[in-house]
């Protein structure tokens, strides 16, 4: 390690430090600065109308002509899927392996730029240099395929970031994460690890992917007169080639059915991912030529999502599929927490259709793609850092990564559960906290970026709780004069028809409220005129139903 | 089982199956109906603004003259909680155990009823007789003391409705589930078993209550220089006693937090559920004459309900007790399915401010009150009944438990698979589904019960999407006038300060639209006007925002 170096790295998180997605880390040394993945999150269930959340890069927009790459581990949406939108403000080489790019490319489809990305492929193995970085890709075991941590040498020692990985000894794909290289590095000495901390909380190691080849081949032993449909994750390419393979091996054909599994399969055909042994793969308009014994369905919506294959199929409405009582279906996932009752509606509604549903954990149909204590620990053991930094997870999974690393020997001191916008500042001397930069959530909606925030939000929960009333007077402000009842319009609030006698109460209180104003000053705006009604009648509403409905007065001066 | 009896027996569920929650069935004999149970259900996710959900009984409205009575089996709030709601309708007398009912009596504090409710106290093995029932009410072990099921004797033989349960082998108010009389009254026949489904997925035997005991004799050992805080369900008296035990034989005092739980020990204890030692409860008040060493707190707040005691100790919000690193937190509980968030929440701040949280399935810090696989199977093995109706659950626990009574060798045809308002019609002749009776859900919100339905929720959940805009205008429809440039309301929809563009391109299409309409008719009127503003607005957003906020157009004639 370069110890008389006299420059500052800093390490900045955009995203992915107190929530989960949004991956996003800067690195800045002197006038270069490298960013490590480009991921969305999803809203929290207080953002009504929110589809998507994104990092707030304005920081990186500020300091645009410093960027000298985009590096990418692997090609999940919390690691890639903010990249159309950042691409609107920056645009930096971004560099990943082939099925990284690959699925980037297929996003990239759906939406408009006003130039071509510039997108640089890379294999596990090669170094980049980006400025004053070189970034070394670093095979990984995830629950996708061509997944990488990166080993990053900077002027001040080498920087390792995870990525999302476990160790699988038996992998699908023939590679075992590469340990003797990691090895390798941490026996010259690294300066900081950044770990992620998905699974800190959960002791042991996260089981080979190969478990659950065992278990497919005993529900397809044990259903050999049954149409065996799978919900997975497409991007899972070995579950899928897990699939594939138990359902050759039983002389089964495969339909594929769900947009995303349909695209990613075929790029992973494409790139090489994948191996499809001849005359397997039907299209899904022709599974009615087979028996249900003779086939398999791998589909999306192992989330419960609405409008997902699975969700269509489940509520009678795919137009290629028709589940029935000669159909088992494989939910090959565990419910992203939040997911837990969406997941619920579609097994209760295949249940109530009759069709049998496995999706116990008892039956291992699924593993995942985190590595669990005892492998976090052993990322350490290998690299032995001087600074740990957990990254990737809400303040319990850093917190639990962070026992781990003083488990492991890392002093107390030497330890940084950082946050979004929160600097690191390591030199010579030493690492420190050094200020922050701006950082944050921005909300897609529709077609809007961060044009829904606070204030939008608010709103939308007032309305969501408790709905809204509409009070629309015509007044003369000079003659100090109503000049008719005033109208009451009602929505999200009561039953309007049912509730006549309270309607007329409103429209009642208005009135006097409005006369009342009238009659009291000898110059009224509108303003006060509003503010009397709202009050007036938000605190009579709430004695009366106990709610707070939005109380919206329009007085118009005619 | 009198086989000569003419009459039939109607079992018609009105809450508790597809749904979890609101549990409530009724029995009907001739002139005669038994209610089991009156218990609340929690909102769906899609229920915004709703507080409670509670059965619609106007089925017993109607038949209000032939009911005998309402037997409850223990005093959760999924069992009672609908008494103070439906005790406006009708008003049966109350049989239930003497914990039951004074958890009923507290409840009834809050509710303003025309008449004194007629509660009648029973003991486990006490039989009463209603009408054409008798009712014998049996021990069982749940997370609740004093919880029993039922063996209600009628005409046509025996019926078994099993309340939750579970088999406590080593129970700590040291009296098993009474099984004994449970297998002499299945020797004697019985004719149909209602039994619960909630664990049926789950294999195998619920671990006993004595387990959490050692889990916490095992916390306060390897902690002992540190003030332990322990959340968990008020109603869990075995739970509290266990930890007012453990915490008296490790020389600590205890002191209590929140008000369900002080109200809950407080009856317990009144009513000999519990057991303190002289000198081990302290006062909340009095907590800072101890060191931490020497307390334990008892508190709500284990599914991090916001307000909650716990909830308000992580957000420093409590007003006697400020956590931080000398307290370890113990959540003895598992959140409840939709609750994972909150719980989440809780466990994040607390970890932010240096507090260990104990809340691992791993430590058995808590154990189910239900019957898992095998005591489900020997309930049945014990009562081996004719017909089999699982209820209390969603349609994957009926269905589970449905195959588990196909295990135990019940056929098919005899076994129900029911709904709420659907009725099971037994007559010596056999057993049928025969018809529906009115059934669904009561949604309470505020002081209001049954004023929010279908039409508002759809409202709340449209506005919560995308908020609203309102439109104002002034027109002179015998003129054919626009009077002036509408105005335009936003809320939750855009933030208006950086939209003023769209405000205007909004105004401007309000504009044409009106002044289209009223140049293309001779006679206008003013829905027509509304419509044209409303479906103009509403295609352009969708283009220009693929958003779709509520359009509310005002349109005044002057």
């Amino acid at each position: 390690m370069p110890k008389k170096e006299k420059g500052k790295l800093r390490v900045i998180p955009l995203g992915g430090l107190n929530e989960i997605g949004k991956n996003l880390t800067v690195l800045e040394y002197a006038d270069d600065i490298l960013i490590v993945d480009c991921g969305l999150g999803f809203p929290d269930e207080d953002m009504l109308g929110v589809d998507l959340v994104i990092p707030d890069i304005s920081y990186l927009e500020a300091n645009k002509e410093k960027i000298r790459g985009l590096v990418l581990t692997h090609g999940h949406e919390d690691h890639i899927g903010a990249i159309p939108y950042c691409l609107r403000q920056i645009n930096p080489p971004i560099y990943g392996t082939r099925l990284t790019l690959g699925i980037i490319e297929n996003k990239l489809k759906e939406h408009v730029l006003p130039y071509e990305p510039d997108l640089r492929c890379v294999s596990a193995g090669q170094t980049v240099k980006l400025g004053a970085f070189s970034v070394e890709f670093i095979h990984v075991n995830h629950s996708i395929a061509d997944a990488c941590c990166l080993a990053i040498t900077t002027p001040l020692g080498v920087v390792v970031h995870s990525g999302d990985f476990k160790l699988d000894i038996t992998p699908i794909d023939g590679e075992m994460m590469n340990i003797t290289r990691l090895g390798e590095i941490g026996r010259r000495g690294v300066l900081l690890l950044m770990c992620e901390s998905t699974n800190a909380e959960r002791p042991g190691f996260t089981p080979s992917e190969k478990k659950v080849g065992k278990s497919l081949e005993y529900i397809f032993n044990t259903t050999p007169d049954k149409r065996i449909v799978i919900a997975t994750f497409s991007s899972n390419v070995h579950r899928v080639q897990q699939i594939i393979n138990v359902s050759a091996r039983h002389g089964r054909r495969v339909a594929i059915t769900g947009r995303s599994m349909l695209n990613i399969v075929g790029a992973a055909v494409e790139l090489g991912y994948m191996t499809v042994p001849d005359g397997v793969l039907v299209d899904i308009n022709e599974i009615k030529r087979y028996k249900p014994e003779e086939l398999t369905l791998i589909t999306t919506g192992s989330q419960g999502e609405p409008m997902s294959a699975l969700y269509r199929m489940a509520f009678s409405d795919h137009s290629q599929v028709t589940l029935g009582p000669s159909d088992v279906v494989v939910l090959s996932s565990s419910a992203i927490p939040g997911n837990e009752k969406l997941v619920g509606r579609i097994i209760n509604e295949l249940s109530k259709n009759g069709i049998k549903v496995l999706h116990d954990s008892a039956l291992e149909v699924h593993v995942s793609g985190h590595a669990c204590q005892e492998e976090l620990k052993l990322l350490q053991a290998l690299l032995k850092p001087k600074y740990f930094m957990p990254v990737h997870g809400e303040y319990r999974h850093l917190s639990a990564n962070r026992e781990l690393a003083l488990d492991m020997g890392i002093e107390d001191r030497n330890i940084f559960i950082s946050d979004i916008g929160k600097v690191l500042e390591i030199d010579s001397k030493g690492a420190r906290f050094a200020g922050v930069v701006p950082s944050g959530k921005v909300l897609v909606d529709g077609y809007g970026v961060g044009d829904v925030g606070n204030i939008v939000l608010r709103d939308r929960r007032h309305l969501a709780q408790d709905g809204l009333i509409v009070i629309v007077a015509q007044v003369d402000t000079d003659a100090r004069l109503l000049l008719a009842e005033p109208d009451v319009i009602s929505r999200g609030f009561v039953y309007v028809r049912e509730s006549e006698e309270l309607m007329d109460e409103i429209r009642q209180l208005a009135t006097e409220a409005i006369a009342d104003k009238l009659d009291a000053c000898d110059r009224v705006d509108r303003m006060e005129l509003k503010t009397s009604v709202k009050d007036t009648l938000t605190k009579y509403l709430y004695n009366k139903t106990k709610r707070k409905p939005m109380v919206l007065p329009v007085i118009m001066n005619v």
